[in-house]
């Protein structure tokens, strides 16, 4: 606990100070975005902190594990770097990791003898289950200062923002 | 532009996947989460990249120097660690570099001997500035499909989150 409090206290000192210089109504999306990617880094960091605490699991490994974990036919290295957004030297690590604890496996790509997939093993798929049933208990937690009704509300802007940022050129219009 | 839509349509397709295994309404302050980390991913992923093409700096570096700007007196290099919550051997990496380009000073603190502390030169706040006036148009853009009413009901929303976020045990109650 003591250690979850210093984290919040830096992210939120960070925070706190970064929003101080902008105090104009001119500057209210950028108020806003800052304000935004506060509350996310403060929420990542606890998680990524618990992950570590209660399972000794770094939030990457989980990432990985959770791409599996929704593509039970395996993904194929490029496609799980692609998905985590991380250089494939990283992914080849984690995997690597992962091997050596038996919580994935590779198989040979047929038709293409240099590829392999890689997928959860059982107890992969087990372990998995274990800390994804933690973690949402972990978001509700941290989400409960918001009613269920302002769930919704900030579910519908989160949703209008999106399609904005997926469809940049007809946001000018 | 094309580096730009290909970026954003990995982080879609990602939290696209992400969100569709979440549809049951049990599952809602998940997927609330994950909508709300995706948005922040797209939108610092897009302002890195333009970062990167248009002035030639990483987002490390562009946080660190906005750090400094809002510190004209100078922070120590403890502070900065804490501040960017990066170790203190990337702050040293990146103050090397801007110290060669001639954009921060280090300043020996009165009274203590090996402590020094980093503060930006004339030319640091000036190059500064340009930057964040573009990325404060930058972030302008990308929340351009939400009205301003709907900023307006997002800030408050992220308020009552953060302050959630901040008090975990009156949460509780």
């Amino acid at each position: 606990m003591a250690r979850k409090q210093t984290t919040l206290a830096v992210v939120e000192d960070a925070a706190l100070d970064v929003e101080s210089r902008v105090t104009d109504d001119n500057h209210a999306s950028l108020k806003l975005w800052l304000r935004m990617l506060s509350c996310t880094t403060m929420i990542e960091t606890e998680i990524r902190s618990r992950l570590r605490r209660e399972f000794g699991i770094t939030l990457p490994r989980f990432d990985l594990m959770a791409q599996l974990d929704r593509h039970p036919q395996g993904l194929r290295m490029g496609d799980l770097s692609k998905r985590l957004m991380v250089t494939g030297g990283n992914v080849t690590g984690i995997v690597n990791l992962l091997e050596q604890e038996g919580l994935v496996a590779r198989d040979a790509v047929p038709g293409d003898g240099r590829a392999f997939s890689v997928k959860l093993t059982p107890a992969g798929r087990r372990a998995f289950k274990r800390m994804a049933t933690a973690h949402e208990g972990w978001v509700e937690e941290l989400m409960s200062a918001l009613s269920t009704t302002e769930r919704t509300a900030l579910m519908e802007l989160l949703s209008t923002m999106k399609r904005g940022l997926n469809a940049p050129e007809q946001v000018q219009d």
